[in-house]
């Protein structure tokens, strides 16, 4: 079989995580990645002997010792697919200036609008709508922990009316640009945006939207209300949960009362830069109110959609089977 | 007219404002506090020339060059009504070592259980209820909050159910005892105890919560979702709660966009130690969808409950009109 070359475009949180699940596949090859200029990521990166293309213009490549592998162009040339991982609204840029007009196939992230792609994608919410695309947007963070487990209760319980409340971390860990230090920040829009975006995926779920930034780093919080059309049962939701895919349900009978400890026990368990990509929800922090469904959950902002960018890139060329898909992929990345 | 005695039984947080709120109502009398210890807190309440007295067994008063005014024995004979401000439990040994045995009217904190008191207490909500009463307990600052708006929104359109989200600081400004630092840390029982909290003064609205804190000092913030019986109006109910005493709008347009803002205001405003005690609402950050109301709403966990205090004060020695003691309150704290 011919495996699938993949390019990478943009190095940063997402991208060295695509880069890193991409080589794990054993249906996928990367071709490489884009460079702008040497720092410590394009370092580590040509210590693994990941080949870097960079853009025209100047740039520090060969003062600091490394060597390109030639431009941009030729790696989006050489590749079948092409992930694309830069900052919201390059991605838009790129779509016009390379993709198009090399005709490629491309993967945006969560940060472009809806309409850059064909579909927006959470590869077990809707798999199928990806086959043979040659646009999909993987949706971000936040909405890729609302679709997997909203999914679980629509399957369920059919959903009403759905208010999910987002804690987000106010910065990643590496980051040293953003705030808040000591103050909780509102979104101050309503709906926030997470809403529509989870429509983008879960087409009829008629969902509402608030969100707030705080002063951490390691994941985003959620509180959910969302009201059922049969009565919820927590014991037979927790059991479906804990059968679902990307979904880990954690407790604080063992002593996961937090999103420190939910970080902990990913670097506990060896995964790649202390990463976890489940959904997590605390078994102690589901309940029920009549036909009203209420439940807090985690999203580790940096890797939740890193497996759906893997399933994302097989759907569009043409793999047909979801559930085998997503199985590789937890396979190759360790993950539930 | 003779003034009310009020003696306050504990000097931390709220006690201290409590103290100062006594202080400038001339309709009451501060007593004096009591004191365990030699502290800084002690240092200003002295300098303040506020009478300190002290509980049997050894103390560092005198060495500090500070004299007692006498037991606490003496202070609680001495006044007409106490004020317990003491951490969580310690108010329910109080009531049966002094207050009962003493016949002496007593007002508790929120951390004290509802049957501590007669009646739990919010003042714009149930002031009547407390009229004449031995004892009552002042809602916690979250619980407060949360039925300052509800009971506008309750008035207008008819509460159906609500679901209210906490977002807490994860320790007060002075504190260098608690956490988070840099963690989302959720409640892990559902419902929180906010949502029976509630039910203890807007007895029959059907209200959930659920709880998180995070690494702030500042303020609350609440994000609430309410089902009502008529379909809210966002232009009205603004303009009600305007209207509506100890809340305060606050707008992102005039750069009021987080808590850190909120608290920097009240600096502005030459607020006694930067204090907030007034609800805030964003006024972008109220939405509708159907009859579903969404709003964010930041509760200043240090002072929202000293207005309640005093007129807590008044209502249970009998001064039987609600508006006219919220309106003293207001005007001596120059509060809205």
């Amino acid at each position: 079989m011919e495996k699938i070359k993949v390019a990478v475009n943009g190095y940063g949180t997402i991208g060295k995580r695509v880069v890193d699940a991409v080589r794990l596949q054993k249906d996928m090859e990367l071709v490489g990645i884009t460079g702008h200029s040497y720092n410590f990521r394009m370092e580590v990166a040509h210590d693994c002997k990941i080949p870097i293309y960079i853009f025209d213009g100047e740039n520090d490549f060969e003062e600091n010792g490394i060597k390109p592998a030639g431009s941009a162009d030729d790696l989006f040339d050489e590749a079948d697919i092409i992930v694309d991982c830069t900052p919201k609204k390059i991605g838009k840029e790129n779509k016009e200036k390379y993709y198009i007009p090399k005709k490629k196939k491309a993967i945006f992230q969560g940060g472009e609008k809806p309409d850059i792609a064909q579909i927006s994608f959470v590869a077990q919410c809707n798999y199928k709508e990806a086959i043979g695309k040659d646009y999909v947007r993987v949706v971000s963070c936040n909405t890729t922990g609302l679709c997997r487990a909203l999914k679980v209760v629509d399957d369920l319980y059919g959903l009403g009316l759905v208010h999910a409340t987002m804690i987000r971390r106010g910065a990643d860990p590496g980051d040293i640009f953003h705030g808040p230090i000591n103050a909780i920040v509102p979104v101050l829009e309503l709906p926030s945006h997470h809403g529509p975006d989870v429509q983008t995926v879960l087409h009829n779920v008629n969902i509402f939207t608030t969100a707030m930034s705080v002063s951490t780093t390691l994941m985003h919080c959620h509180s959910i209300h969302a009201e059922c059309k049969k009565t919820p049962n927590v014991k037979d939701l927790i059991e479906k949960l804990k059968h679902t895919t990307r979904i880990r349900m954690v407790r604080t009978s063992e002593r996961v009362r937090s999103t420190a400890e939910i970080m902990e026990l990913a670097r506990d368990l060896s995964r790649s830069r202390g990463d976890m990509p489940e959904l997590c929800l605390w078994e102690e922090a589901i309940g029920v109110s009549g036909k009203n469904l209420f439940y807090l959950q985690a999203v580790h902002q940096e890797s939740i959609v890193v497996p759906e960018n893997i399933d994302a890139i097989r759907a569009m060329m043409g793999f047909k089977d979801a559930e085998k898909s997503i199985e590789m992929t937890n396979k190759a990345l360790n993950v539930k």
